[in-house]
């Protein structure tokens, strides 16, 4: 076994200080001379023709400076939309308006106020267009069409929406024979499951500053998840050179989650830039346009129909995922492939057909939400993986470790290779931590119960990631990653591996903000992909930097590279450990005018099977699959329906713990999120479509009062290609959880819980049916 | 002849958009959270002992946040000096005050009126001391000591200064026999030099913003030509590790000419910003402080004494270098250094004995001025050199010819090996540009005459740079260098290095601006070094992305590297160009998921003869040379000894001109700036050595009106290791200037002027005299 210095160290987070002292800076902390603010107004009607947009009598008020509308920005830029995979979202909107909270246009005042008031003042006629409010009613034939003209979107290869219908994205994956499979099968299962719309809640609302320059780049200061992301957003729909735009963020963003993804909610603010003849301006959302017109999570109608033995063994499954991706595509397309591939579980089901639909309803758009579609389908197939277990009365841990996949599996879905597959060892551990008896006192009224569920989930890919790292003179070194320090504490843990690599002191290691001009490339911090990708390109970055020491090492000791080691940031020859070389000996020595060493590292990591023909990889690349399970005990009051959760004991395999204390942290972080998600939040729409709950005194989230008992369980089945064996965990952590409290309700009370969240009123109804 | 697509062209500079928009930020555009405004509470004293510095009511005013003394910080740090080779200054004057401006106090407050205001409430009790005001009385035996304490200064090797005296550094060179020399030759002249004491005059005056962060780090945004430079003094004064000191510049600074050199004149906020709670803290200096409490040029006194041959061969020469570096060290030491290696010209003179004196006086302080010592010393050789050419009745031009040193040759002072020797062609190209007869018709009272003269300068070595460039998938580029932009036009120079290595788009590339955390080392912009050493860094950086893409592109077309041509942004098969793939076309092939390819430069240059003993060089290292010639036509009224400048030809070798429009606009105005110093400028001290005409009405700068005929000849002797041939220009074409006047003058009317600057008074004086 490797001894490491700083991996799997509880090293204190480099953000901490920061942090507890408020030096941290965010974008509302940020001004620039010239600074301007922007305002937006936003459509009053879900679905409606915009007939006429006046605002001359804003642009007259004193104070404001510039007034844009989405005509007029449309016409300058030749009809700009973005989105990726589909392009279908104007910056404004143009023709029609398609939910209630999109913008119409943007002022731009010298303060915020001046420019709230002349929201007032511009007169928006509309023609009101009939609606659609829900999957069903959208997917109907003679459903009214939000977007006509879908067949001239552009899309990247495999994302073309189907025409004349409000489905935005159709997917169809089979595997064996769907047919042959249900008649192997001893019992058939179907049911269905749904779940409803959920907000990110940030604790910092979206914020952006945009600045056109003279020579007509763009630059964008902004709260955001994937600065690359966001300026080949920009790039694209503008149809300008990427290079033109540069899109910075702050040190710190005030939370995350997939929400602040690519300026999702804050577009409007290159329309109104586009304007202020080149002085910056500024938006930052209030918490009810954070709620309205960002992106929330999609709701979801997952339909499952599974064949199984009379031992237990799963031979079919046929899924049906229907995701409401609100009035754009946003993310959703891909959110329903992942939902979609992971449909049948963690599990070996030779026989699939999974149908996936993403549809497009007059509301609020839904995009990336921390676990990407694989809460919505995992909070199916554990729950009917309990129906089943339950009717064949087979042990809820043996039936899944009976279907589980394993090493070097081809799955049925992805069609990839699972490696390094910690799951049995998850369950296990959540099994006998679970089963602890418990100390408290039953009381009357209250029926304890416990359950337990598995969740995988796999990162994207293609993927890279670029690291520059610049070791000083003084041994202190600055890393340059375009990940963003959203609270998940990746910069401590790159920190740590170059404080291993290069074993120099943790403290002289500093991390570089994100801003597209200067830190290479990385996608998003999302998908659970940072530690792995990016944590293997910085690792890289510090072999670069290691290997010149070492050359230099060996020229100025006279010895070969075996004889030499390196430690506690000196070099020694083996064997003569008098014979000792600091590394700032080293730089001093070679260079006495002075010098910085730079390392520079990439990595790639291919789909298997899609690797380009002149590409050679040493090992064959999978997926980097992650796994986890969660048990949940609760006490469940049979008067009120109200449920305690006593204890979650969460255990994830995370390959490698780089520092235990951020994954503990990642864990009780999302498992509390995804508590929340199942029994405390939902986006309430009124008949219209309008969100009726977006401020937090009407939008309940988990507070400290509701923290349960969370214990994490850190699992380690190395991952071959994962910097020291890493893989993700940020999503993972909060995929199982409502499965989990719905099949420990079961267990206590005998209710099916089966369309999410679990209230109280739910419960008492269906206690009432019993 | 190489061909090449963008070295040598006169590409547009890519700060000119931000320059004549006014898009270009400096230090006072930046506005941080919370930012504090300083003033400097200044010494009315030249010498004196502080008694008593009472801030109580100034703390009391309404706004102010925090007040400083040298007591309290030189107490909480341990007695901070700062100074690099000899650490002689404090941050505020503690014990005593040396010249009249020296900074005692700092008052921080919200707006720079009420620190103002603060600063009258100030109490200084002094007890004056006796002073002494210029070189010859600094260097008497019963002398005043300005540092007492010089021996228990700390210093880099070589730079002790001598004890209980003024002179901060001695220097002895000798080469041959100088007695021996003398003997040999025919006639020996003796002659003694004096040059005055001037300002750079940038025109954005030093500016600075300090924060002492949560984590005991410093951050500094300054106006400054060396990131580097500054953060190593900070912290070597403050005892921190340098990793723990942050110096960021904006993206341009405004001009610096030596002048802004680690953070010279601004230090003081570095003690204030300790003061104020984590707050940014301002400091923008007034034209009347940066005239007087900022570094100056050293006023100097040069003797030479030389022995020649009657064939004017120069056999032998004594030089006496006296420099006046005022109240402080700064890097009067090494300019001393230069001035006395350079003194004996660019000639081969066998037999040599140099002494330089960099003393202490009761003045502003002196530092690095754009020649740094070389105009003071040139201004001697070459007036003396015509001096000779007179009493020897040999051609001015052929007596330099015969002396001036050659390829290979060993030089008597530096002992370094002369490279790349363009000076012959200078001289004679500046010859043939000089002597066209002018049209212009000579009136009464007027004399025309011409002269010319010669000039050389070095770079200082041991000197290390670094690069990092970032390549997008677009094929923009993005440089990581901390030179400065100040004017030069360095940013261009590598956009087009960087556009020539890699045949991509110049107006697709960037150059990030300095800032240590960020930007790879590169010591300062300063020495004439930047295209030399930092182009050479560049050049491999971009040669490490071009390895990568060939590699890639080898892969893809099957062809080995012979095969393989790169060329506007595409790689072709050789002798089948319809086999094409473009650098953007490779990065989506290759790595669809997107990627950035990153490349690293470093490029080291030693001294001859001080190479580790580990390293090992393919070419000798040698000096980096700089040659050039001057010649001059005036117009002198011998009724008022107005002088016309009529015309002047300035010949340079740069190696290679990679841009031609920006070496010629570097000879324009150093050529301009050389005439200011020596006919125009001239700082005025009274009997207290006190500045008196610190204003830009009382110090007078040539205006556009004084500009005279300038014609740039560039000639191009290629450095064997500059990148493409190119060496430096920054500094020599002020060098010789001063000479070529003077001569010219004598040549007009028979009179000699040896004091500097050049007036009319002075002229009129000698003319009567005669």
């Amino acid at each position: 076994m490797t001894i490491y210095s700083n991996i799997g160290k509880p090293n204190k987070r480099i953000d901490a200080l920061d942090k507890v002292t408020g030096g941290a800076k965010y974008i509302d902390d940020l001004k620039l001379p010239g600074m301007l603010y922007a305002k937006i107004k936003r459509s009053k009607f879900p679905h409606a023709n915009i007939l006429h947009v006046d605002t001359s009598n804003a642009e007259k008020l004193s104070g404001v400076k510039a007034v844009v509308t989405g005509k007029e920005f449309a016409a300058n830029f030749n009809n700009p939309v973005f989105g990726d995979p589909l392009a279908d979202q104007p910056f404004l909107a143009v023709e029609k308006v398609r939910y209630i909270g999109e913008p119409i246009a943007v002022v731009a005042a010298i303060s915020q106020e001046i420019a709230e008031e002349a929201l007032d003042l511009i007169r928006v006629e509309y023609e009101q267009l009939p609606t659609v409010l829900n999957i069903e009613d959208a997917l109907k034939c003679d459903a009214p069409l939000i977007h006509e003209d879908s067949k001239n979107y552009k899309y990247s290869p495999g994302f073309k929406p189907t025409e004349n219908t409000n489905i935005c994205r159709y997917i169809e994956i089979t595997n064996g024979n769907i047919e042959k499979g249900f008649k192997e099968a001893a019992f058939i299962f179907e049911d269905t499951f749904t779940s409803h719309s959920t907000h990110h809640v940030p604790m910092e609302c979206r914020a952006a500053i945009a600045q056109f320059n003279p020579d007509d780049s763009i630059t964008v200061w902004a709260s955001d998840q994937s600065p690359y992301g966001g300026r080949n957003l920009i790039a694209a729909a503008l149809k300008i050179s990427e290079s033109k735009v540069r899109v910075i963020t702050p040190s710190y963003i005030g939370g995350g989650f997939g929400g602040k993804l690519r300026l999702s909610g804050s577009m409007p603010i290159i329309a109104i830039a586009w304007k202020t003849n080149h002085r910056p301006v500024k938006i930052v959302l209030t918490r009810e346009e954070e709620f309205t017109s960002t992106t929330i999570r999609h709701a979801s109608i997952v339909k499952l129909k599974t064949g199984v033995k009379k031992d237990g063994t799963i031979v079919s499954r046929y899924a049906k995922v229907m995701l409401d991706t609100g009035a754009y595509a946003d993310r959703g397309p891909t959110v329903l492939g992942k939902a979609t591939g992971t449909s049948i579980g963690p599990y070996k089901i030779p026989n699939v057909k999974v149908e996936g639909y993403c549809v497009y309803t007059n509301k609020a758009i839904a995009g990336a939400y921390r676990g990407y579609g694989n809460p919505q389908v995992c909070w199916a197939y554990e729950s009917q993986m309990d129906i089943i277990a339950n009717k064949l009365g087979i042990d809820p841990i043996d039936i899944r470790l009976k279907n589980m996949v394993e090493e070097g599996y081809i799955t049925s879905t992805e069609k990839q290779e699972a490696h390094a597959v910690g799951l049995a060892e998850c369950l296990i551990k959540v099994k006998e931590d679970i089963s602890q008896k418990r100390e408290e006192k039953i009381i009357e009224n209250r029926k304890r119960g416990n359950g337990i569920a598995c969740s995988y989930k796999i990162s994207r890919t293609p993927s890279g990631a670029n690291a520059f790292i610049k070791l000083n003179s003084d041994a202190g070194a600055d890393i340059f990653v375009s990940s963003i320090e959203m609270g998940q504490g990746v910069n401590t843990i790159f920190a740590q591996i170059v404080a291993e690599e290069l074993t120099i002191p943790f403290d002289n290691i500093r991390v570089l903000p994100a801003d597209t001009d200067i830190t290479p490339f990385f996608p998003a911090s999302t998908s659970s992909r940072t530690t792995f990708f990016l944590g293997n390109a910085v690792k890289k970055a510090a072999q670069d930097i290691k290997e010149q020491l070492f050359k230099i090492a060996m020229d100025i000791l006279e010895v070969d590279k075996e004889d030499l080691a390196l430690e506690r940031g000196s070099f020694f020859v083996k064997g003569a450990p008098e014979k000792k070389l600091k590394i700032t000996e080293i730089m001093e020595k070679t260079y006495p005018g002075g010098i910085s060493i730079l390392g520079r590292g990439t990595y790639y990591h291919y789909k298997l099977g899609n690797l380009p023909s002149h590409v050679k990889v040493g090992i064959p690349p999978t997926l980097v699959w992650m796994y986890g399970s969660q048990g949940v005990t609760i006490d469940i009051d049979t008067e009120t329906g109200r449920v305690k959760i006593l204890k979650i004991s969460a255990a994830h395999d995370v390959g490698k713990a780089i520092n235990p204390v951020t994954c503990e942290g990642q864990i009780e972080g999302g498992v509390l999120q995804a508590v929340g998600n199942a029994m405390f939040e939902e986006l309430l729409f009124n008949e219209q479509g309008k969100i009726i709950n977006s401020s937090l005194l009407d939008y309940k989230i988990p507070s400290a009062l509701d923290m349960p008992e969370i214990n994490p369980i850190l699992v380690e089945e190395p991952h071959r290609e994962g910097p020291y064996g890493a893989k993700g965990l940020g999503e993972i952590v909060m995929v199982p959880t409502a499965a989990a409290i719905a099949i420990a309700i079961y267990n206590a009370v005998g209710i099916r819980i089966k369309d999410l969240p679990i209230t109280p009123d739910k419960i008492l109804k269906l206690l009432k049916v019993n």
